[in-house]
């Protein structure tokens, strides 16, 4: 057995073996779905990447297997879809071969279990940094996605959880902070995001959304995808946000609640709307987690964040670009 | 827009937008395909890094383009299906967003192009090398996948092509050698890969063989896969390979046609057994493509290679391994 061998089967004796709809998991030159019928596939693809979006000396190996899965998880909830299977594609340091993969492992097995992934195939390599790459497949009754499009004038906007959450994570660890044991509960977000499956599936279930995305972003980057592709514009109040719970000692440090909720990204909170008389008949929370309505679609391109005096100032993409600047 | 709008937006001008089956292509959060009757879905990953699979200094951005997804789909053809879609993650250094990029997806697209694949989704990252990552999807009649697996004893083992070809274009390029126009076609198969497609699904319709794999990593490594899988042994007749054409002049400095056609990768040809009875009436070529018997698959396990004179030497998996030494 050769040594890259010896790897794939750690690997694969980390994820249990289920086999609902798997005609040839992992092993073989590709892995064989069987269709079922009624149903359509749901695909995605997502890169997590050491010194990007990782850092191997703050984080620690078993987040950033999690981590990297649920996010990528993230996108199929956003269609409303059922995970299913995903892939692996792993390049990875001698030194992370041992230990840090244990642990990798371990984080990336109990998200798996958590969303119901089934590990069916990829690929290993060795390369001076860790680079992961998942890609998801997820299933959903024909006809049933919900794609980004549909938004129209009038629908209603809403948004799960809190915003802002994950980034005060990150910006924790940017400033050496996460170390401090006080503000451990303010990483949880940012280390520990939760794809909204339950909460997709219902609400592709009840063909409530027009349109809908995860926040992976930011709300200002998010919703201009939602408005960009249905063509209309967004006016949102920001006295309705979800905000993230900024501790007054943080804030003395310019950490702003709002700015945070408009631009930060990773919260992989949903973001959809739904037509106006539909609104006031969503439920406050589905399985725990709360909704809440911030703002209204408008047939004017552009989108405005209105304050409590009812002003109205631009809201431009200012979210995580990776080629901005 | 945003720049990584427009740079995902410059990626998906170059690919012609079919709608095979595909209910959401490209710009939502996951694609989404319908499911065809009678059919199922074959899915494979391949990681393509700078420094590790190619050097951006020696291999032509188009030629890095074409490549990366050849070697993808060589496991879509290994499996005797029909390529559908691809996703594909981009990690980039700024340096590259121009021309460099242009150049990489006019090569992409043509074997998108050649190969019937449609570009569904993928990811774009910022990152100090060029990362690519594709995730192939393939469909075939249900229950026709050819794996690994199956390969019995007497089995005749066959190879389509020539063995050690691209290998002999990698010691070219390890050797500097690659910019002497007098080996410029002793480089073709290194940087210009085919998937054996038609000959893959040929085999598959044709229910002829017992097991299949492409080689990428090298006869003896992949040989070794089949025989694993399938719990046999195999034995390799030397005279029988389709051995790569060395000129006189780099056997000279030590280049051995056998050596790279046992050890060397990334040839993607297909390898594959076929009931004794069956082999006799194997067409010479399919598709313009030959098929050569080489061997047979034993009982006792372990991987033999028997010389002219009729002496066995052991073979081991001596082909690519990224981690091994």
């Amino acid at each position: 057995m050769d040594r890259e061998d010896q790897l794939i089967e750690r690997v694969r004796r980390r994820f249990p073996n289920l086999t609902n709809g798997l005609r040839v998991g992992i092993g073989d030159d590709a892995a064989v779905m069987a269709a079922r019928k009624g149903t359509e596939w749901v695909v995605t693809n997502d890169a997590f990447l050491e010194n990007v979006h990782f850092l191997r000396k703050a984080h620690l190996a078993s987040d950033v297997g999690y981590k990297s899965l649920a996010r990528a998880t993230s996108d199929i909830a956003a269609m409303g879809a059922q995970p299913r299977y995903f892939l692996l594609a792993l390049a990875l340091p001698a030194a992370c071969t041992s230990t840090w993969l244990d642990e990798f492992l371990k984080g990336m097995a109990a998200a798996a279990r958590q969303f119901g992934l089934m590990l069916v195939g990829g690929d290993t390599t060795k390369y001076p940094f860790v680079l992961i790459n998942l890609t998801v497949i997820g299933e959903i009754g024909a006809g049933r996605a919900v794609l980004r499009s549909g938004a129209r004038p009038g629908d209603r906007i809403c948004v799960s959880g809190r915003l802002g959450e994950a980034e005060l994570g990150l910006r924790l660890v940017q400033r050496g902070l996460h170390k401090n044991r006080r503000w451990k509960n303010f990483l949880w977000k940012h280390v520990h995001p939760e794809p909204r499956l339950a909460l997709g599936r219902w609400l592709a279930d009840h063909r409530c959304p027009t349109a809908m995305i995860d926040t992976s972003d930011g709300l200002s980057t998010d919703l201009g995808h939602i408005c960009k592709a249905s063509g209309v514009g967004a006016k949102v109040f920001a006295g309705k946000i979800p905000l993230v719970n900024v501790p007054p000692e943080l804030r003395r440090m310019g950490i702003d609640a709002l700015q945070l909720a408009i631009n930060g990204g990773e919260d992989y909170e949903l973001l959809f709307t739904v037509p106006q008389r539909m609104a006031g008949r969503l439920p406050r929370q589905v399985e725990g987690i709360p909704i809440t309505v911030i703002g209204e679609i408008t047939r004017e391109k552009g989108m405005t964040v209105v304050d409590a005096a009812g002003h109205g100032k631009a809201m431009r993409p200012g979210g995580w670009d990776p080629f901005r600047g």
